[in-house]
């Protein structure tokens, strides 16, 4: 058996998440179905982020054993024409030793979510970007994302259904910038709750569109009430950018 | 009457292209229809460029004549809110005199072709990009691209359905950059006839791979020959990014 760690790319419109479905599409699925074309009985795709519904990725990271030894970009290409046509797309496969596991070894997650801030609703990024016509003052959003850096229990920004054992996670960016009318909010943590960049960026929102004081954002961290939240921000702004070992 | 200019973004995707058809859903046709919802009869809207199927815009102008004065914010909003669910929306309107034509009175049209050069598939920017598996060189694509810069008979980058009364144009700007996996191909003239962008990228892309050496597209364009041209590039490539007036 070799394993081999795959980076990969997908729009996560029409999916319903990564995490495999009997009776919905996931990009789990339709990897593990590309890649057992190629090999014995049922490999299984573990990811180092399982992203929810709507949520895209231009750097997920996943691994999976197969059977013998290939060249990894004849198996790259391999995969990738029996992903058609879905739009997931493994951009690169290196093989690896066998302690190495995407989800498990990783040391950092790093996420995008785009915010497209202009009267005009969105055509060319639609489904790809979250939009809100009232102008946001980015700057105020960054000043009180600086708040949530470090050590916290995030219990306020954390989905119900979290399985996580722990609220406690330490986060080690929270960037707000502005390009235009692009707002890119960049997070990065060793690992996530459930719902916590939607979370926490919908209750930026708040901050940007002047219904939040900057303060209020520490105050609702430290309350760890999930009532304190702000309307979770949607999927479709969401990327999953990059996995560091 | 009043005369009002606006500018949109559109995903070509979904339009069988700009120009009104009575059987196949188009841009004007959907602009049209929501116009029409805001004033008597049926306005015609007229663009700069009439862009072909698939071809998308972010930088489209049109104008429209509407029986009475409007605050150009209230009037962009109502007629972006009847252009849903469709791709396309109007970045900004401004009422103009009536000697003002979005094809006549435009200066410089601004295209971008992106193509997308990386071995694997296209996920996110499926039918927003032209994807080439194979390396190209940029560097020989806008070397080849300046030999076609000022006034010349381009016949041989000119589709056999085109109208235009004669095949001299003079082009701007031809540059060809990389960014990563991005390469932007910027074209700017007064004026493009039918296909030309598309056949002169279609002709570079044969420079990028090696298939041509970097002198043969000053031949072909010289040539004034339909025949000379390199395959035609796809439309998901082509942005009408800005016109100039």
């Amino acid at each position: 058996m070799a394993r081999f760690k795959m980076t990969i790319e997908y729009d996560g419109g029409p999916f319903a998440g990564w995490q495999l479905q009997a009776d919905a599409l996931t990009v789990q699925g339709v990897l593990e179905n590309a890649v057992a074309v190629l090999t014995q009985g049922r490999p299984v795709v573990h990811a180092a982020g399982r992203t929810d519904a709507g949520v895209h990725a231009t750097g997920q990271v996943a691994h999976v054993d197969i059977e013998r030894a290939w060249d990894t970009r004849v198996l790259r290409n391999a995969i990738n024409a029996h992903l058609r046509p879905h739009p997931v797309s493994v951009l690169a496969i290196e093989e690896v030793t066998e302690d190495f596991h995407a989800r498990f070894s990783a040391l950092r997650r790093h996420y995008l979510y785009r915010i497209v801030n202009r009267p005009a609703p969105l055509a060319l990024e639609l489904g790809k970007a979250w939009w809100h016509p009232v102008p946001l003052d980015h700057v105020a959003m960054h000043e009180a994302a600086q708040a949530l850096l470090g050590k916290h229990d995030f219990t306020t920004f954390r989905a119900s259904s979290c399985q996580a054992q722990s609220p406690v996670k330490t986060l080690d960016r929270f960037d707000v910038m502005r390009s235009g009318d692009a707002i890119d909010v960049v997070v990065e943590a060793r690992s996530f709750l459930h719902h916590q960049v939607r979370s926490m960026v919908g209750s930026l929102k708040l901050v940007g569109d002047g219904k939040w004081p900057i303060e209020e954002l520490a105050r609702a961290l430290h309350a760890r009430d999930r009532t304190r939240c702000g309307p979770v921000a949607p999927p479709t702004g969401l990327y999953l950018t990059q996995v560091d070992y």
